[in-house]
């Protein structure tokens, strides 16, 4: 019902790029719903609400919305709307900046602290899910091919975030 | 400014897998925003139009809303909105179900063919130049071990689309 169009393969010369970049978005959208759908069903907290949780936790003096932003890679807007849901759960607060008293930064609430830990343990225990059937030098080495990936001199590597 | 709070890191014995996670993260991010930015700049097509297209592009007799949201794993409100906008472009047309003739596909009209033949060659062109530095060995055996993550046990493996 569904026949396959043989001629819209893309060529032989190209193939093994486009077998690499669909194995790397099975991979990502597989762990990625995994994480997000039992994140929210058990701490009620989504991917992107974790991650931003995940940033101020590693910076308790706080970080200006414009810091998020730039760590986090996602615009301003996305991340002004993502801390203001934050803090209507009371997991944010605003506080004044230690750098400069006329500005703001996000900081985890103790409350926001303790359900980020909770979800922290969570998002590691689907990951050891994920990826349990690996051992520790399969780990290694996936990760070190990957990694190998975007130090490539055609690429530049992206921001460190590890 | 930012200083780090090295007791928020993860814990040791999970270490290895957050690493894993992250680094495939990177190379979606990378590859996506490469992908999506050249794809944009050069043909006017989103990375979401181009999914839809690529599809139609495989089923020429057409494809349902249901089946397309199925087949790309997004919501059918998605689809359909996707699927719109190529039709204001004249890109995508709908058609008779040949199944069932109270019903619509959307198929790519030979403009929608022809436009998503130039961004196919693109798109593999984009991924040629991210990975290029890998040769055919070292692609094949990264493709390999991301392939045996989503063939664990522990996890169900995805819907084909390669």
């Amino acid at each position: 019902m569904m026949a396959r169009d043989p001629a819209s393969d893309p060529p032989d010369y190209r193939k093994d790029e486009t077998r690499l970049w669909l194995s790397v978005l099975d991979v990502y959208n597989f762990v990625y719903r995994e994480v997000n759908r039992q994140l929210k069903e058990q701490t009620g907290i989504s991917v992107s609400k974790f991650d931003v949780m995940a940033q101020l936790a590693r910076y308790p003096e706080g970080l200006s919305m414009g810091d998020l932003s730039t760590r986090l890679k996602v615009s301003n807007g996305n991340v002004s709307g993502l801390v203001n849901r934050l803090r209507k759960e009371e997991l944010v607060d605003k506080s004044m900046s230690a750098d400069d008293r006329r500005s703001f930064v996000a900081v985890l609430t103790p409350a926001g602290r303790q359900r980020f830990e909770e979800a922290a343990a969570l998002h590691a225990d689907v990951l050891a899910k994920c990826f349990g059937h690996l051992d520790s030098d399969r780990l290694g080495e996936t990760t070190a091919m990957l990694k190998s990936i975007i130090k490539s001199p055609s690429g530049k590597a992206p921001a460190d975030n590890d």
